[in-house]
């Protein structure tokens, strides 16, 4: 089995922590490494670096290089432009083919949070043996709460395979992202789980679905295919790259795919999507306040604080976010987290690239 | 007519930007320069600097030298060890006698806002006219708000004098800092002003009140006033200031003395005692935001936001009060600001005296 893990984002939802040049892949967020260090890390007794592939924007390369210092270099690919997901996967299963058509890929979004990593190796065992045998797999989470920020899986609990005591189960559909009654719905049928974005398939049969569902993509994955190792590759994979649509997997292919399976896991599990998402995995005081870096807290409870050197102090806080780097601080309370993007923006108009 | 400026404070409440070497009347609190520096830059056309004295203690005496470049050498007074401000008047006054026992005195704490300065000049000069003759002379507040952080005086508006147009009433008595619901009765009877600690006396009529309510004091002051000029001062100093009571001149004389008179005054006056104060006098953005350096609010309100240079950014605050240095962070509620003391406390605790 490959990994193929996908560390392009941007994010700028965890300002001022993450900047341009260093997203949260990069960013040790309510963990010890930084999460693609972690994603690395979790996949090593399974799938090895020799075995690894990273995607990302050339921006990103130097970072990745240095966290991840034994990844061979031909196993870190450069996107020539910022891309979805289908354009991203594409590139790699075509890459991956040349090399061994009946590989299997396991694509894994590079700042995830998951909360058993044995737990989820065996699961991604089951999964790269039905994706051995032409499925496509992907991994639904159990979802704890009617969640409206995730995609979800409608699946079929009749129609179930066992791989060596992991069920497999059929995929009806999947559903973007539901408004609150739906999700609701969702939670209490027990038939739906989240769509954690990690999928597994041969690289020959993703390129397959490409070719049905994205037929022009996939006749820009052949070009650049063709030109790997000759001298125009760099530009080929240049040209034909930013001419591929921007659309994610989900929507592109896994919506029509037919053959579609899906593991249910019950780990924790978390997008690190916004800081208030520290709150369901990192570390608590008996407060509830999740702190990383030098603080005081008085009075102050169920909050998030994240210091990179300065001392910082709460005095009767609740709910709150507190990030502070060197050069800028951040207040928001929990349920505003996903706002701190407005900040961004703001900065961005007000010219204040240092602050990006 | 003389000044003392009282600026031997060491508070706390303005952490993280005061520090012990550093406190309030040095900073810049919702002024353009620091409350020490506005305070003689108000007295200026009444009373210049040759005849301003600036009490503090040894620590200070350098901050105070390079806010105040012009201040007489001799007018710096330092307090050997931290007492009260009834030996800090005391000291004053016994040294002023030596050059003139008739000279009046302006008692002022160093860190005080003042909305109205002219105004402030005009009630000035009346409460010296009538300390002049023999009269303890107090600013009054008129009260805006049932504030339970503040001393109150019982005034008679029936016995009251006119100077040149200013009412000068009798005082009934000083009142402590009541409970809350006392408050309201006096801010609905009409009869109570707010005790802002700025009195008007001359050297001879303090002394003499020191001396009659405060018998041992009073000696230890004229043994200083004795030592004055002979190589026995420093020495005399230290050793009397020490062995005096640490009491308040309000406690240890004003509750008293009679013949004392107020100078109600309706001008803006706030005794910036903690970071919600500035909501009372600085200028606010139409939000209601209270903002000192580098910031951007989005869908914040009621806020203060001071930092020394990194970026502040507050997404979805509501009366928060945010104050960031280089090396510190104060995250609270606009209700808790004077709960800030709490954490200079835990700080020395821990022994984090880079932090104090």
């Amino acid at each position: 089995m490959y990994a193929v893990i996908m560390a392009g984002g941007s994010g700028t939802r965890f300002w001022p922590l993450s900047r341009r040049d260093r997203p949260k892949q990069f960013l040790a967020i309510g963990t010890e490494r930084p999460l693609l260090a972690e994603t690395a890390a979790r996949l090593a007794p399974l799938v090895p670096l020799e075995r690894v592939m990273v995607v990302a924007g050339e921006r990103h390369a130097a970072p990745i290089r240095e966290l991840l210092p034994d990844l061979p270099a031909d196993n870190l690919v450069i996107e020539p432009c910022a891309r979805n997901t289908a354009p991203c996967i594409g590139l790699a299963a075509a890459l991956l083919a040349r090399r061994d058509p009946h590989a299997v890929m396991a694509v894994l979004p590079a700042d995830h949070h998951i909360g058993d990593p044995a737990r989820f190796r065996t699961l991604m065992a089951a999964a790269g043996a039905r994706a051995r045998a032409g499925e496509i797999v992907t991994l639904g989470i159990r979802p704890t709460r009617p969640e409206t920020g995730y995609g979800y899986i409608h699946y079929d609990r009749a129609d179930t395979v066992d791989v060596d005591g992991v069920e497999v189960c059929r995929v009806e559909r999947f559903v973007e992202k539901p408004p609150r009654d739906v999700a609701e719905k969702y939670l209490a049928s027990g038939r739906y789980l989240w769509n954690s974005g990690m999928f597994f398939f041969t690289a020959r049969r993703i390129l397959e679905d490409i070719g049905r569902f994205l037929p022009a993509m996939r006749a820009h994955l052949d070009a650049i295919a063709a030109a790997v190792g000759t001298d125009a590759y760099p530009e080929t994979l240049a040209r034909e790259f930013a001419a591929m649509e921007s659309v994610s997997i989900d929507y592109g292919v896994m919506e029509h795919a037919e053959r579609v399976r899906v593991v249910p896991a019950a780990f924790g599990w978390n997008d690190v999507g916004h800081w208030a998402a520290l709150a369901d995995f990192a570390e608590a005081d008996d407060a509830g306040n999740v702190v990383r870096g030098p603080a005081l807290t008085i009075d102050s409870r169920d909050s998030i604080v994240h210091s990179d050197g300065p001392t910082v102090a709460l005095v009767g806080c609740e709910d709150l976010v507190v990030v502070v780097t060197g050069d800028a601080v951040l207040v928001c309370p929990r349920d505003r987290a996903q706002d701190v993007r407005r900040v961004v923006d703001k900065l961005k108009a007000r010219g204040r690239e240092d602050l990006l």
